[in-house]
């Protein structure tokens, strides 16, 4: 789970007229909310059995932040009469989390800002981003079968679903001007089928070159819709459900003899583009976790054994475009 | 998962002859074995259709410490010649999981023990802890339909196993002088179905009393065998594995209308204890997060709205004995 | 910090009438006293200039847990008549923080474990432990010199002192039978002086032996009075503060030419008794973080370049008595 | 500590020659290096007596990451053959710490950036962050007095300088496009002399007003130079060190009678603007973590009782630049 600090830096370079950074807002606002309309009539892709969400259990750790320059004063004259307390936010949203009616967090924070902006017509922004918190159905014996329980549920702490929002008061009325959904920290290890080798040698390497590593990654993936709107799953069949992108990453990963993680993700968002012809693009930030070897052959099995690696960490960031996808079909 | 700090505080109590603690080791020893034997023919219990571990990945991050008066030197005086390095501990550990043969982390824990007291004659007692790491499987599309992958999985962050062992050389051999299995960091709710009244009213209180309340509990249980020698599934009919234990923990919850998480708790103990009879006693603590109620009516919906609670948290110990079971037959 | 969780494991051993662990409790329980009674006139030792704490902030985050055969029927037959709700605990603890008359987390934990047994007859044992929030004078400029701020505070997350009190009630009234000081989390390094060899050599060893090494260690002090009414401060001669076991820590670590983290422990362990006559015993838990060397020598520059060591960690735990103390005397 | 995942975030907004991210690099590359050159004759200011540091211990976690179109077969093609394995980057910035003769972090991670441009001549930018890693002086009794040790050092887990720099390859030579200096994770509170009121009241208003809180702060600060390159400290006349900055701020918060945290980080940036007047502007990201009150009057003393907040926490984000100190000075 990101912390507020960390999700901070996504509106750190957001600058207010004169190229000043300026905004306040509460993060780690919790939102649990009970029977939310479920999730469905989405469409099916081949990777993926997901056909939506029961929402019993909606649930989010949403950041808020507003900006304007009427906020101004409040920093250069201690003067808070322009100041919607941050208290006074996160009331804001919980009462809000009652009177949304759709079944998409992504749809819930446009739901949010809007409103925002209705109520303090001083707002210029309001920007919304949240994790989901996942709660994940359970099996229970009923007293003749083991099936799903409708009341016990697990808190995960695997990957989860991110969304975020951002709506801009103009003249012609709200724009939203920032829109994405993702999933976060799925931790995926392939234990045989990835090398790396071919790369740069010299004085500084020291690291071996391999045909077969077991390749441990961690993935955040986020997507941007060609048309934003398609993001709130109010029109389910254009909706894009985390779940599904998941299952795509998951097949790639399968299938594909990687030479790197580079490889990989690209593969992996030409895949998703292809899927999802609503998306324009795919974004990754992947982090090498991959086990340090130990034993690499034991006799009679063709087991191995290997251990956690040191720091530091390899990562990466990249994006795919569906300019990218259609170069790729032309060759 | 635990630190190494908190595991630690297991052999604080243990004292030397002369009434001293004393004790060294290594903690977070993280062994990843590959392709180890399955665990298969396990006894089946009604409230779960858990059958068995592939293996693919034997994950465990383990602590080990040794005890024995010839270690006394090393501190009193600084004299290192009965001292094995604990990076030696670790690198013995590892050579040992491309060894064993076993389907178990207690299996596997308690052959390491034996193996270091071979080797090492003036060790008086070894122990060894471990927490699983666990890879879960995922599904990905073959081409044809969707299946569990043999190549990609997910490493959960969600409960996982623990074991403990300790064995003690006497002179009639090494004796296995601990034993434990156990489920850890199970992060449960019951949306409905639980209350809690009926308690002391004074001035310190401020609670309210509440007839349904969505009951969050964080569980870890650890259970002892009436024959410690089961505990390494080497009969699997007499194993305990924790997926077994855990799905009869959910089902209580889902079963039972819960006054407390102490009625709740002892519920599960008894269950537990009924369907498996080579357990002698089984272990709980617990941790109430019970969200914080914010809107509890919604119109039109059955839905509620909850937040995070503040810290601090309630907790719970209690053990559950086969004595218990007894008594509760005879009433 | 510990969490609940790890200091839940202090109590774990406990055992009620019939040979069953049974307690519940609150943990987390923060309270922020401000202007407490300052701690004045305590015993200097050498080795320290520590002289007293001002407690302008007095910050602990307290763990608290009820022992008593009364609770059993909250177990067995969901019957909440004899419970004191967690809640009731927090309430309780915040209420007498502002009671308190003393200048300890010793003295509170002991004055607090005492009211409960007065108000709540049915309890039969409480236990309380704490950790310091420590918070840390700063320096400003106050118009005309650099002087310590008597407003502003800098809330530290390094090492803090530690306390724990179990209060049972006997037939001749309440007995102190368990009492603590410590400090922990002292994360130490000396650059220069400490050497690791001739430890056990054989096919499991791969650490090279070292004259020199930058020694890295993380510590856990505790420790025990002979009188326990000692530990209160209420006679503030006979106290032992935290931060004069850290500077005796402090100057054995830069004295001794140390062979191990067990030699070094036994010889601060010593001269903290010999500096404070009315403690019976000190107990260490420490662990190894010593950085991995990179390059040893450079020229021209007595400097070197290390990086973080990888997990495992090895750790000890060892006791020191007055006994020891007196045999060292002796020889 | 930041993550390697927070850090990246402020290269994600970083788009290649089409509009794409792509970069990639390792994180958590920790750096200890010994006695290297102090830093000494930096220029000083009221509010602070810090006159320079040491560097026995030059600790450093850093993250390093590269740009460039050549990079970008290594994703669409799998071809590794532009590839520096992240592996040998670490071993880069580990090789040449030993070389680095200078004092300070933010000239490390310039010396560094400029070396890879000079050794991989297909790199079209590098961008290096860092948090230090401090390690307090301590002290101890040198046998006649007490003194700092010079051998012995408390690795600190409180508030931490940071740095960065972006080196661009231009058709000029090397372009310092970034560069920052700054202080993370500064916990500041004051016991009195801080107020919240005159903020907007509505139906979402819970919160209520107060002349006299206890306001607990974190805060994170950083600055950009006029002229970058008076942030590498080769002048040391010119750098503005973190320590110094801390004590303007901490000395600011004392003067202040603030009405909310917006009022007081527009006041300490004003100062440090005043006082180093080679600084451009000073950013802030702050958080509000003020305890909750318990007991507000307490008989007899001036103390309060106070605990824990719960989440979620308000956050602000704001620049203060130069021209905002000469319109101050212009009233």
């Amino acid at each position: 789970m990101r912390t507020v600090e960390e999700k901070v830096m996504f509106i750190d370079e957001e600058k207010s007229a004169d190229d000043r950074v300026m905004y306040y807002g509460k993060g780690d606002v919790f939102v649990f909310r009970t029977y939310a309309t479920p999730l469905t009539n989405i469409t099916n892709v081949p990777e993926s059995d997901f056909t939506g969400r029961e929402n019993v259990i909606f649930g989010m750790n949403i950041q808020v932040s507003f900006r304007g320059e009427k906020f101004l004063p409040s920093f250069t004259e201690g003067d808070n009469s322009m100041i919607i307390a941050t208290d006074s936010m996160k009331n804001f949203i919980l009462a809000h989390a009652a009177k949304y009616e759709g079944a998409t967090m992504e749809g819930f924070l446009q739901f949010v800002a809007e409103r925002f902006l209705d109520k303090y017509d001083h707002i210029e922004a309001v920007e919304l981003s949240s994790d989901e918190i996942p709660y994940d159905t359970v099996k229970i014996h009923d007293g003749s079968s083991i099936v799903e329980s409708d009341l016990v549920y697990n808190c995960s702490r695997n990957e989860y679903s991110t969304a975020s929002v951002e709506v801009t008061r103009t003249n012609e009325g709200y724009k939203l001007t920032k829109q994405t959904g993702g999933i976060s920290d799925l931790h995926l290890i392939k234990v045989s089928g990835s090398s790396f080798y071919g790369y740069i040698q010299d004085e500084y390497t020291q690291l071996p070159e391999t045909n077969d590593r077991p390749l441990f990654i961690f993935l955040d993936l986020s997507w941007i819709y060609q048309d934003m709107r398609d993001g709130t799953g109010d029109n389910p069949e254009r909706y894009v459900a985390a779940e599904q992108v998941r299952d795509i990453a998951v097949t790639v990963f399968h299938e594909l003899y990687n030479n790197s993680i580079q490889h990989l993700i690209n593969e992996i968002g030409l895949r998703v583009l292809q899927r999802f012809p609503q998306l324009d693009q795919i974004r990754f930030k992947t982090n090498n976790r991959t086990w340090e070897p130990v034993i690499q052959d034991i006799e009679g099995s063709k087991g191995q054994v290997h251990t956690e690696p040191r720091p530091p960490y390899g990562f990466q960031g990249f994006t795919v475009t569906r300019k990218d996808l259609e170069n790729k079909g032309n060759k």
